[in-house]
């Protein structure tokens, strides 16, 4: 009987060793051109475990302690292992009063679960709703693709989330940056916002844009 | 020989008679609910080439003739025909220093193709840089899905352009509506964008916004 | 000036609020049938804040604390505001030896967002490599879509975990359950899976299943 | 031990036996209206194996054996199983001589797999190279999606083959049928394919055209 | 307060600044290998205003006077910065009686916006159904994916329109350089659309096909 | 007339000449790296109808005629073509009492074409119930992308059968070789599954596992 079996072990093995295109998995080889669906794939042979694990711990992205905010990125530039998987992660640890301003990513819909604390959290949705809330330990929101959306830490303490997104580069677009944050000049700002002129060169300086 | 092709005809006429089900298009029921890929279709029998074809000049969404521009849109739930087809389209007229205030669209890439006059246009990209140029007759510009985008008449005399989408429904999400015209807390809207509580009030009694 | 800007504003509030359709969100309606991109959208005009939030506090999915396991899912079912969205979530809470068994997602990738404690986990690619690790807090790791994987805890303590999901439906298919808990008759399982016959009937007197 | 696995067990069963909207499978509601993503699902509980079963023998399409061909199509709307899965099929059985006049599927590319005989089969390329070739049992060939393509059979006996489509409903659109089985205008049909006016209307004489 | 701003202001320049991998644009690399998602991107750093803008007037395709039609297309191979959104674009220019010929495009839907003329366009449908309808200054009609269409200038003018694709590469099949213009063999072109042989030589003459 | 028509056919020649990316095909390079949505596409230049045909009986992927069963895969990787048209085939040959274990495709739905003999197929739902059935000559089954499923030969003879699936890289894990094929410790095999360790230990030997 074993022996009957062996070969059939053998027989399926076969095949499956000599298929290298199998994709089940794609982790980006970053230095790569990207291509409209990620990177191209890392060669399988050099894959580990490790491509497909990340450790907020060792990779706190942002953390500004001064404005009780750290925001850790776990998108496929970090976390390699996500390309082609539709999804990645962030680390969101917000001190009393911290804020994640209000922002867009382009490429995905967003998910916060958060771990501790209390976060009031909102997006507006494209009739112009706003939709807020103020959630706590064990809560999940979601945001849906490209709407603003924004977090701020209305609790006493600090405040901590995870946070999913449905591509592994989703892109992130924050409305300060993109008005005041570079050379778009001011009067282009104040004619397509109707932001008074004197604010507008007030936040460009904040954000260190020119013109 | 003709008696044979006669046959041959009907033979291949009768499976597609019967085959009712043929997604070559699916006009939008928007009586209907709508799914996540769009609208149920209509039923196939009521279908007319009208269906497929929309009039800007029956339909001008918008025109605003005090402030040089209109907009008219053609998306699915005026132009039903558009569904499941991947594309839409709005027709804009602007008339000396009109300007399309700064927005996204959260679900569809944007193409301006310019009929007449003088158009700057630009988009801010994700790592913050502005793409923007003065667009002319004949010239087509593209704007990534998702990011923040504007046209502003910059000629001497009207503007006219047409402009393509990516989607049957794109979305759209006007920067000013949604930090201004809606209940969004003013204090909200102040610490996740960094605008002064002065502007924000002045913005919100512009826009129809409270609180 | 203001009543200039007046005008602006309701010029672009006029078409927001007559354009029904745009999908920014389509919020489950789980009374109507399902199609293969999800459900239909519930009338937006009941939609509130509530259908975009999940509390795993209140909805602790199958918490079997002799087993030192509880699992408790927000897929579309349970959360019917990631219709659509590409994303969905599970909580895990692992006391000391607590396993989720193997399966497979035959719908999503998932995403492991450790919280607290330790937990050994794995999956097996498709060329027959397994890829384990012992992950601790602020780890993630990523599990390709229909992949089989498991978690273990392996630590001293209780363990804690977000997961998250690249579907709002992402399929659960649990190895024993399939093979054991149903009707699918004894000698096919054998002849398929190789497993002795007496390894079949015990573990179909433990999940239930017949012949 | 058992009645710790019977535990696990139960606990494993629960969240399924209530989780009723698992997409693993929808098959097509007929009755209902199509979406841009096919059809609504049949209620899951009234699914049995034969949903996902088809028949060639039982539904032989359009057997014309004066013309040596006859096509048995297994799409969607015959093979309600298909729906959502991104698969259909076709069964082809051609005696000496017999064609598959040169048609297009806009929904789908399709493979043709050999069972017996000899036929010529080929595709015109966007850059208007011609792939034709001759095919014998065991033989595959793939026609990408939307081109033209057609089956000869040039051996000396019968031939027979299978089918399959990326898509639950690819569509047919038969260039004789488009061209000479409707109401299209004979002197439309001549300006834009240039083919003689005598040779139009004889054709449409064939297919039942008119004008 | 100016300084807290800044430093909030650093602390989301940092992570843009170094996350290269943000894919809101996907410029082609048109000397790199496609793939099927399309070209590899151009390096971001490289990429500036003008591969997001394509002027028509500066690349007339095919302006073909004496046949009183010309069509400028700015596919992704024109017009790089289109890879990857989902859109193209090309312009007609017709003059009094001008005509486009019978085709399909097998990768995208196309959407025709009338600027200037009358045009009469059509296409059919997978059930053999002709819709067909004559188009003035500011008309729309969308001609689904895959299927016949075609355009004649149908006024006593010129007629100029922009056209939009759902994709940056749609592909073109023009039916008669399929049939006609290559080395199909004339028996086969015979046997799969009944044509007569004497019409079939007549245009593989005009269209420089062979055999 | 020939000399205008010659003009009208040059004049659509000269576009579709120089626009070397039109993406209606895309045979694999398997030397270079894949991307999330296939491998990239081969120069156009040296495609030939060979890429796009596959011979079974030329390439008997595992013939183990001792075990009565023969599996010829023709995925991206055996058969180049298929990439990213969404299709790839198999043919199945089976003896009296020849078996395919059970197993998932990750990546694909799977649609079985009996040429002959009889064949017990079936799958088993995320619900747990077992849809199988037995299939002769004609018949065709579908089962749902990353289900188990299996297929054993029940008649008094030997089967054939054709398998396509919606993928050209459907991906293949056969459940013993994911649980007994590796080094995957037995104490994890056996708290994930519950089988017990000398069933465990058995079938390692037999697949080849270690640990």
């Amino acid at each position: 009987m074993i022996s009957i079996l062996f070969l059939l072990a053998s027989f399926f093995l076969l095949p499956i060793t000599s298929h290298a295109s199998v994709p089940d998995f794609c982790v980006a080889d970053l230095n790569a051109a990207q291509t409209p669906s990620g990177y191209p794939c890392k060669n399988p042979k050099t894959v580990t475990v490790d491509d497909f694990v990340f450790s907020f711990l060792n990779n706190r992205g942002n953390p500004q302690k001064q404005f009780n905010v750290s925001i850790s990125p776990a998108f496929v530039g970090q976390f390699p292992g996500t390309n082609g998987l539709g999804l990645s992660a962030a680390r969101l640890e917000m001190d009393v009063g911290g804020a994640v301003p209000i922002h867009t990513h382009s490429g995905a819909s967003e998910m916060i679960m958060v771990v501790s604390g209390h976060i009031t959290a909102g997006f507006i949705s494209n009739n112009n709703t706003v939709f807020v809330t103020k959630l706590s330990e064990g809560k999940v929101m979601i945001f849906p693709q490209g709407l603003l959306h924004f977090q701020v830490n209305t609790g006493e303490g600090k405040a901590t989330a995870f946070v999913a997104f449905s591509s592994s580069d989703p892109g992130l677009q924050v409305l300060d940056l993109a008005l005041f944050g570079n050379n778009l000049d001011s009067s282009l700002v104040g004619k397509t916002t109707l932001l008074n002129i004197a604010q507008i060169k007030q936040l460009k300086a904040v954000f260190g844009g020119t013109e």
